[in-house]
């Protein structure tokens, strides 16, 4: 039995879509699950209420696996990170993180400020030992299956340490969240050999080399991405520092509207198009955990559709049900035994 | 009049692609332009002959305008850069470009070894006044107009200097080689906000905004690159770090196999996809300017078509018209004087 707690006040579509979101969740959770709606009574009870009275009687009958949990404030769009934690202690994001240290819930999910969850699932979660930062980890779609890179903008400037925490905590959320055994872990640079990347990239592949437990694959360049394999073969996890993770990651999303564009003009209908362009939607496979901190933090778009809601609960529900966060712990520890024996 | 050389042997499909480029160029140089054929000559001739065997009397005609300049050695594309400067001083590429100190010739084309083309550039033909690097400067299609993207991996550790004169050396290459006047310049970074960003790039987004002589229009977010435009308009050269421009200009490389893939499978016709996706092949437009270089050297992809050499000798030949190289060193001596005045 997992309780999932949504910022239901969190994001721009806000409570219009992570109502829905939770709405359609609840018709692909066990009938087990739950989920805790945080935010403010009134405002969620309206929605709610409003998206019931045109809903099915099965849908009806859903919404009593929710749970309202008042939370007073609201953290906006524009709030600087340090609101989240000292201004506004009883937002929808401290309030519904609160819960998981007080035993009440089992993940945070939120689409709203990604800058104060961050600082919020940190001071509040705590971090797991052995780590100086969380990472944020992103699924990015690819030729074969998404592949997991991180950090994916929560760190702009990263030491070659902090690119190998990446790597541990990338290798145990594809592992536990996606379900990859042994996952193949690749450092992105701009060649294949050691040798090659920024002062950064070329001492954490050195460290990365000679790490147990780890099945690290070397090198994959910027072409491997989309592919989710090099010529080693298959590639899980992608591990980079938070600024190129961004910008890849938006390039990315403003890859389907330029190929809309030309093949608009080469009289290829919209129906097949939309089809074929579905799988490169990153929405479509949910929010991102924020790797590191005790506990689960899932972090979604600013822009999340009612569907990208129910994926970040969904994905959510798969790490608690897989544990990752106590195997992160685990993990980091015996990092650290390997590392001092 | 302008001689363009052209490294023969350099490129993974030389030397009968880089021919076949020569002769493609001669069909669109006007006809006071010529080429030289740097490398081996029985090695030049042989193909050149057989592949002049099967051409029409036209092009066997402009084939007149063709000379070939003998360079005994080859750099190979596993050669250390050094080697292009004292291992083998009379490769094609150190003969290529010592042409053009001695005033035997005027640009520089190669689809050879990048990092050997760098360092023998850069140690031949000397950086101007006032820059530490050279830099690539690659054009990068969007769904607007192509969009120049510097550093494209010349340089994978920039300090905030070196990102302002990437931004220098860009704005002269959109000005003269592109023909855009006043391009707006564009720094790349994780938000608008002038405080997003990594250490580097927060700093030079300081000293740009204060830049006279700059049509500096503020960061942009990976999104923006393929729409060559963002919220405040269009963006014609945007600055970054070779690491983060080579993860980049790889990750582009292999979306449109992406996309192939994918709508493979949708019953959208391979002819209806080739022509929409024409556009996104950025070795259609041409080879990238190794910018800072006091003369011109032309950077093509190892894996060069005919076509893609054809087009990297068509950016030379603009470079040399434009006077580019010419104008860098001014440029740079006018911003010397107003930073010291």
């Amino acid at each position: 039995m997992a309780r999932i707690a949504l910022d239901a006040m969190g994001g721009d579509l806000a409570p219009t879509a992570t109502i829905a979101g939770a709405l359609l969740a609840l018709q692909e959770l066990a009938p087990e699950h739950g989920i805790q709606l945080v935010g403010r009574p009134d405002v969620i009870r309206a929605e709610l209420d409003a998206q019931l009275a045109e809903a099915s009687a099965a849908v009806r009958e859903q919404a009593a696996r929710l749970t309202i949990v008042e939370a007073a404030d609201v953290i906006e769009m524009t709030d600087k990170p340090s609101v989240a934690i000292r201004g506004k202690p009883n937002s929808s994001m401290a309030v519904g993180l609160r819960l998981q240290v007080e035993g009440h819930s089992d993940a945070f999910v939120s689409a709203g400020n990604t800058g104060a969850q961050m600082a919020a699932s940190a001071f509040i979660l705590r971090l797991h030992e052995g780590l100086t930062r969380p990472a944020i980890g992103t699924l990015i779609p690819s030729a074969r299956i998404p592949v997991v890179m991180l950090d994916a903008g929560a760190n702009v400037d990263c030491s070659a340490a902090e690119l190998v925490q990446f790597a541990r905590l990338g290798a145990v959320y594809a592992e536990d969240v996606l379900g990859r055994p042994n996952p193949a872990v690749a450092l992105l640079s701009v060649g294949e050999e050691p040798e090659k990347g920024n002062a950064a990239v070329k001492e954490a592949h050195k460290t990365l080399a000679a790490s147990p437990g780890l099945n690290f694959i070397g090198n994959v360049e910027g072409r491997d991405v989309p592919m989710g394999a090099c010529d080693r073969g298959a590639v899980d996890v992608v591990v980079c520092d938070g600024f190129v993770g961004n910008v890849l990651l938006k390039f990315y999303e403003s890859v389907p509207k330029l190929i809309f564009g030309l093949l608009a003009k080469s009289g290829v209908s919209k129906e097949q198009l939309t089809g074929a362009l579905k799988g490169l939607d990153y929405a479509a496979h949910g929010g991102a955990p924020l790797l590191g901190v005790k506990g689960v933090s899932i972090i979604c778009h600013g822009k999340s559709s009612p569907e990208a809601i129910k994926n970040g609960i969904l994905v959510g529900l798969r790490a608690v049900q897989s544990r990752m966060s106590d195997h992160i712990g685990q993990r980091l520890a015996t990092s650290a035994e390997g590392a001092s024996a």
